[in-house]
C-alpha cells in the first residue's frame, strides 16, 4: 500500500509525541516504511523559524506573526521532507500539522478561520492528511503532564481559558471533518491511549486497503 | 511637523542604502529624529528570519515560501519598531519595503498580485508608506555596482531576465500609485542621484506641510 500522511493534534500534553512514536513503530513492524516528523519544524528551514519563534519572548510574535512563520516553515517541510517522502511511496508521520495553527492562532487567539484557510491554500493547496487523530483531553490534565515533563514553553504558560478554546477548536474541527479526523480520548494510561490509536489507524487502512481493491488480512 | 514613513526601493545596487543613509542625515540636520531601518529585517525578530532566509541554499525557499517569511518579518518590523516610532512622532527611512516583496516574488518570480496584497493587508491592514522613493537603473549597471561591492547574494545570483522584471515591476507598481511613488533615476555619480533624492523628498514635505496648514519656509 502505497504511504499515507498521518497527523496527531490535541492541545499540550495530550501525549501527541508519545503516540506519534508508538504509532510510527507500529507501521514499520508492519513493513512500511516511515517519516516521522513534527511541525513547527521537521525540516531544516522549518527547524530554524521554530527556534526563531522558540526563542523570543511571549509578546515578541503576535498571532498573525505566527500565523505567517509557522506557514512559511509548514511550506518548507511540505517541499524537502513531507512531499518527497509521500512521492517515494513512505508513509509520514508528523507530530502537530496545519490543524494546530486554527485551534492555537484561530480559536485560541482570534484570528479568522478564512485568513487562515486563505494561508494554508497558499501553502498546501488541495494537499491535506489522508487521516487525523486528535487526542482529547482536559487541558488541566495535559498541562499537569506537560509541567511535570520540564520547563514551561510559550503556550504552556496561556492561561486555561485559551486552552479550553483549542480543545473545543480541535474538536470543532474534527467535527466538520469526519472522513479525515478520528477523536481518541487520551485519558488512561498511555498504553490504553496507545491501544485506541492503533485501532483508529487500523480500521483507516483496512479502509483504504478496500478503496486500492486489494485484499488484506486482519492484523491480529 | 510629525513623522512620516519615507521607503526606497529598487532593484540591486541601485543605491537605495547609500540614499538611506543621506536621506536620513538631511532629515536629522532639518532637526527629526529619524529611525533608519531596513527590509527583510529592522527588528530582533525579523533579522532573525531575515538570517533564515540569507543563509539558505538559492532553491531552500522558493517565491510562496519568502513571500510568507516576508511577511512575517514585516509584522515583526511594524509592531516593533516602525510603528513605535512613528506613534513617537518620529521620521522612519526604510530601505526596502512591501513594492520589494511585489516585485521580487511577484513580478520576478510570478506571484500573483493578489496574493501578495492579501498578505500585505493582513500584515499591515490599510497602514503604508507615505513616500517610496523608486531608485530606477539598468540592472546590468546595478549588478555591475553590486558584484564591485563584494559576495554575490541570493538575488543577484539570478538572471538578467528576473532583474529586468523586477525593475519593470517597480516601474508598475510606481505608475499605479503616483500620489505615493516618486520615481528617481539612479543613474550619475552619487551627489547627482542624492541631489535627486532630496530634492524629491524636499517637494513632497512641503506638500505635506501645505496639508497640516503650516506655513514653513523654503530649505536653501
Ligand atoms: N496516557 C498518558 N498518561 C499519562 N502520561 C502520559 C500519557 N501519555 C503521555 N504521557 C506523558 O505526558 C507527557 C506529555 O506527553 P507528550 O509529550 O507525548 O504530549 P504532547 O501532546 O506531545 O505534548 P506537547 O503538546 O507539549 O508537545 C510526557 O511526559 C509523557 O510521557
Ligand atoms: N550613484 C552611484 N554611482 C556609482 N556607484 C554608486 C552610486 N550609489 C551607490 N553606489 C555604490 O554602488 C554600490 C551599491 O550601492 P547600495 O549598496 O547603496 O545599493 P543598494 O540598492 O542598497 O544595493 P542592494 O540592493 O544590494 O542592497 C555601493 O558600493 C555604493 O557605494
Ligand atoms: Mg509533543
Ligand atoms: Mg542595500
Amino acid at each position: 500500500m502505497r504511504g499515507r500522511f498521518i497527523t496527531l493534534e490535541g492541545g499540550e500534553g495530550t501525549g501527541k509525541s508519545t503516540q506519534a512514536r508508538h504509532l510510527a513503530a507500529w507501521l514499520r513492524a508492519r513493513g512500511h516504511t516511515v517519516v516521522e516528523t513534527r511541525e513547527p519544524g521537521g525540516s531544516s528551514g522549518a527547524e530554524a523559524l521554530r527556534a526563531v519563534l522558540v526563542d523570543a519572548p511571549v509578546d515578541g510574535w503576535d498571532a498573525v506573526g505566527e500565523a505567517l512563520l509557522l506557514s512559511a516553515a509548514r511550506r518548507d517541510h511540505l517541499r524537502h521532507v513531507i512531499w518527497p517522502a509521500l512521492r517515494r511511496g513512505d508513509w509520514v508521520v508528523c507530530d502537530r500539522f496545519a490543524d494546530s495553527t486554527l485551534a492555537y492562532q484561530g480559536h485560541g487567539h482570534g484570528l479568522a478561520p478564512e485568513t487562515l484557510e486563505v494561508l494554508y491554500e497558499l501553502v498546501a493547496g488541495p494537499f491535506g492528511p489522508d487521516l487525523t487523530l486528535v487526542l482529547d483531553l482536559d487541558p488541566n490534565v495535559g498541562l499537569m503532564r506537560a509541567r511535570a515533563r520540564g520547563a514551561v514553553t510559550r503556550f504552556e504558560a496561556l492561561d486555561i481559558a485559551f486552552h479550553a478554546r483549542v480543545r473545543l477548536g480541535f474538536l470543532d474541527i474534527a467535527g466538520h471533518e469526519p472522513e479525515r479526523c478520528t477523536v481518541i480520548a487520551a485519558d488512561g494510561d498511555e498504553d490504553t491511549v496507545t491501544a485506541r490509536t492503533i485501532k483508529a489507524v487500523q480500521a483507516r487502512i483496512e479502509a483504504w486497503s478496500a478503496d486500492e481493491g486489494m485484499l488484506t488480512g486482519r492484523v491480529s
